[in-house]
């Protein structure tokens, strides 16, 4: 999001590009909870449908409540934090800008919240992650803060990131991580070696894929923020490298699952190498060129497909690939900035700094590492006391008897034929 | 919607929020239709889904032939009805604004006509249906033009809907209470108590609320009908109390089933929460504070989910909860505005009125509960006839063996594997 | 398409409808995956949504590397071909008009391409298909520059083609007309006579249905390509008349699948009538009258809803029905632009002709006659001879053990409980 909150000239062209993005955003929702409940087994496949809803809703509320007035708020800020705008509220005159931003802020605030939930399916107490839910908005609203509000030290260092690739993805994906290791592995998800285990519904997963590759091209190009002036230009070019750098994730993935597999052609690989192209080229998207965003999509797409199973040989389990796709593969997002940057521009959105290959030296790659880094050590330690609290109040690992006969039957009253739950809670009964 | 129809000064930027909102509002079918197939038993899935096709062309049909102008026609019109723009037309010079709000109402009307489908889902004959789908079209364009159409009698008065949380949803529960309680409840259904009966496929009816969810974003803001001028300001303001009000709905729904259910999470609790909240904000959606959004859609939730086992209690069978969802908690919608609607304006949404919390007193109020009384008893006066007179020409409740064997086998020639319906058919043949 | 490429007045306004629309139109893809993964049995599901995604990758990097420079190029251009702009960039002065305008051709151009993968479901090998998705591009893209390229010599003779009817649908349904002869029936297929085949997922089908319904509406109104000046006008008529052209053809498929099963409905006629109602009505979207509209889809679902029996009467077998819905209703569509076009406007869409039953004369259509029959035979042409370069390579068509086991199984290992999988496994195997 390239604009400074509050714009005077934010026109109702630009918002009508803003939240129409933001609606579309939105909908990323919808894919991100296809494509969960596809990857986990039939057991869980509502449960974490139900997590994304209530990552609306309590994430939401709490941004709402202090999130966006912890990034953008204007009562007090150091370069580190802002204070203000808290319970956001706006008078008629100034409510256009401040609530369209609020709007698209929260759609990105979600999404950064929901790439965790993935990562936590199938073991996750959900009385628990109702609570992370509640508290996870400051995992996100501080370092969004240091990189897009005007009070923001990266901001001022010159460091770069349109589309999200550090704010919302790496921070997601770092935060996954964390929880992942926290959770440990589900119940003998390791004993018959790392292999992936079967999806419970591998069109539902597609459909996900679907619905967020669409979705991205709103997530991209809303976040140049406007149309009018030379905006729209850039909004143009970030849907299309958008787009071009997912023709080179998905070529990733399938020739990364034709080797692997000896011939055939894995969903998840798929899945993996499109999302991490999208992911890795969000930061930069109104900056590269058609045929770069073709090649920082391949190396993203190898980033999220080679990262799966390296994690599963760390023995942390991440049922959906969360932290490869968006944390592995929004690392070299972050990084890639700092190399393909183009430095002439019309609305001086990379402040007049080049990437390392158009001639602007190492400062922009420098501290766009230094960005990542940020992020990433944020959101690891600051999701760790997170999780490390909330297990002194909730255990967030659920116990082994529930774990076994899946969330959707113990915490949501759901019984299914013919996926073994009957049997299993006779076995248990009998004990 | 805000504007009278023809607003000369309509501009292209309104239009393309008007038509970028219609094809959204369009997406609310296939929510709906998730929504609704999700609820029903196995048997009759496919069955809902024809139905809300049904909705679109039948009720599409209609509400171009002769609903748009019995609600906005400009031919003879008195307080409570106009007439013209039968199968509407329009020459090159006006077609502009003229077809955009067709469009525009055209979704408002569809969505009117689905509510209803889900009250007398797994009974209703399918050629019964159609019929109704064919002649639903008054119950909706007649009130329309009451509180959106220039001649109207309710708009004179100074009534406020401007999402339609009466003149759609107020209208759609109604009907759906009517429809409901003359098809009866499906056989067997309080046969052991009144707990409801489990979904077919809660993921899809989670789809559904996600659709539905962002969907209604468009349906609010697009209602402002513009944004030019000052009117983005007042669609920035709808979109966020609409995403505010069902963080409130969603609360309501989780806290309402944690305690229902001792300690679960009910999937069609939350949904009816966030549902619920959702109607009730959109009437008055541009003239709410975000934190009365909250409050307003709390309670809105509430209606939902507590109507849910009252209407069971009365033995009304409404398998998916369309008259607390849509009925109960629009008739809070409506009356909302008249406590909390903001005076203060730049577009005269109010006339100058204000809500009885904003120092308006009880005028606004008054109002709007006539507003509510007159939406309800039209509605379920009409639909009566309606359903009443079809009863005569095709028996709108299926026969007993077609009931149990289900709508998907006896309307539309489906044989599922597992549903047991080879079982029962051979059962039927033997006698 | 109406504008050439390259106006320069294109404004930002215009943009944003061309960019919104082509994000609304990828959503089609999802469209698509579903329709045709409910329509396939179930052993095939995955597979189909597979070639959707390699559809995207492999079409849209090669629309990207050559098909848009050989509909638009500038560096050289005959008649019938242009070649200039091979892996597309344009500097940022001039990126605005050429990456839109890429954008939105791109999502026609995948469109094109999807529809045949459903004509070769459930025989086709995968790694064919890829090969295939590869090269289908020079399908598509030669005859879009004819009738949208400054260049093109159908453009010069005044035919007209807004949404590809044309230049989309008939290129597609002919390409799968061949396709589908040159990969010859499915096992069995026609061993119990032609009545078709249980779909696998009903649902998922009509959901398909759904969201091409609302995708199609920014297809033809994006068409217009812009809301400046008087293009928001045609823009607002194009979506009634495609709302109103569903209508038609619902109807059609209602009253056909009635008559046809004797007092059923049946889901595919219903889904056959629509698709082909706005598969007709597209091609001239912007120029005809909503009753019009209503006329043209009925005939356009006419035409899908008979052509299915006609071509299992030739036992040429097309699992989803592409070849009529969207081969013979586009040959409907192409002409009926030639019959119903309307000559007087504001955007001198039709350069001055009209239709023959608006004052024309046989000219024009004469014109589109000529159209549908170049690309009819250009379709027919090139797809023969890509598909027979491939089979020299990659045998096209599966091997017949792989096809009873199914491509979920076989190209991508999936195993599904209940599909009968495992019991041919053990078959095959004591062989």
């Amino acid at each position: 999001t390239y604009n400074p909150i509050f714009d005077e000239d934010l026109s109702w062209d630009d918002a009508t590009w803003i939240l129409t993005s933001s609606f579309i955003i939105l909908t990323m929702q919808t894919g991100f909870g296809l494509l969960e409940s596809g990857c986990v087994s039939l057991k869980n496949e509502v449960n974490i449908m139900m997590k994304n809803v209530v990552d609306i809703v309590f994430g939401g509320l709490t941004y709402w409540l202090f999130g966006f007035g912890l990034s953008f708020g204007k009562d007090y800020s150091n370069p580190f934090i802002a204070f203000g705008w808290f319970a956001l509220d706006a008078n008629i005159q100034v409510m256009g800008p401040i609530f369209s931003t609020f709007l698209f802020q929260l759609s990105f605030a979600t999404t950064a919240t929901t790439i965790v939930s993935g990562a936590m399916a199938e073991r996750c107490n959900f009385r628990a992650y109702c609570l992370f839910s509640l508290v996870n908005t400051v995992v996100y609203c501080i370092p969004a803060g240091w990189i897009w509000g005007s009070h923001g030290f990266l901001k001022h260092l010159g460091a770069i990131d349109i589309g999200g690739s550090g704010a919302v993805h790496l921070i997601g994906g770092s935060s996954a991580l964390v929880a992942a290791w926290m959770l440990g592995p589900r119940l003998g998800r390791y004993e018959n070696g790392t292999d992936p285990l079967p999806m419970g519904s591998p069109t539902n997963a597609l459909l996900g894929l679907f619905m967020l590759w669409w979705g991205w091209l709103a997530f991209s190009s809303g976040s140049v923020f406007g149309v009018s002036g030379h905006k729209w230009k850039y909004s143009a070019r970030a849907s299309v490298t958008t787009i071009n750098a997912s023709f080179g994730g998905g070529f990733m993935g399938l020739v990364y699952s034709y080797v692997r597999t000896k011939g055939k052609f894995d969903i998840l690989d798929l899945i993996s190498g499109v999302l991490g192209s999208l992911v890795s080229v969000t930061g930069g998207c109104a900056l590269f060129k058609p045929w770069e965003a073709v090649v920082i999509g391949f190396i993203g797409g190898a980033f999220a497909c080679f990262g799966i199973p390296f994690f599963d040989w760390l023995r942390i389990d991440d049922p959906v690939g969360a932290i490869s796709v968006h944390g592995l593969a929004a690392f070299w997002g972050v990084l890639a900035i700092g190399l393909f940057a183009d430095g002439e521009n019309l609305l001086n959105l990379t402040k007049g700094n080049s990437g390392l290959f158009k001639g602007g030296g190492f400062y922009l790659l420098g501290v766009q590492f230094l960005a990542a880094i940020c992020f990433a050590t944020w959101s690891i330690t600051v999701t760790f006391c997170l999780l490390w609290s909330i297990n002194k109040f909730i255990p967030i690992r659920m116990e082994a008897h529930e774990e076994l006969l899946g969330a959707d039957l113990v915490e949501h009253g759901i019984r299914r034929p013919g996926v073994g739950v009957s049997r299993a809670l006779s076995a248990l009964g009998s004990h």
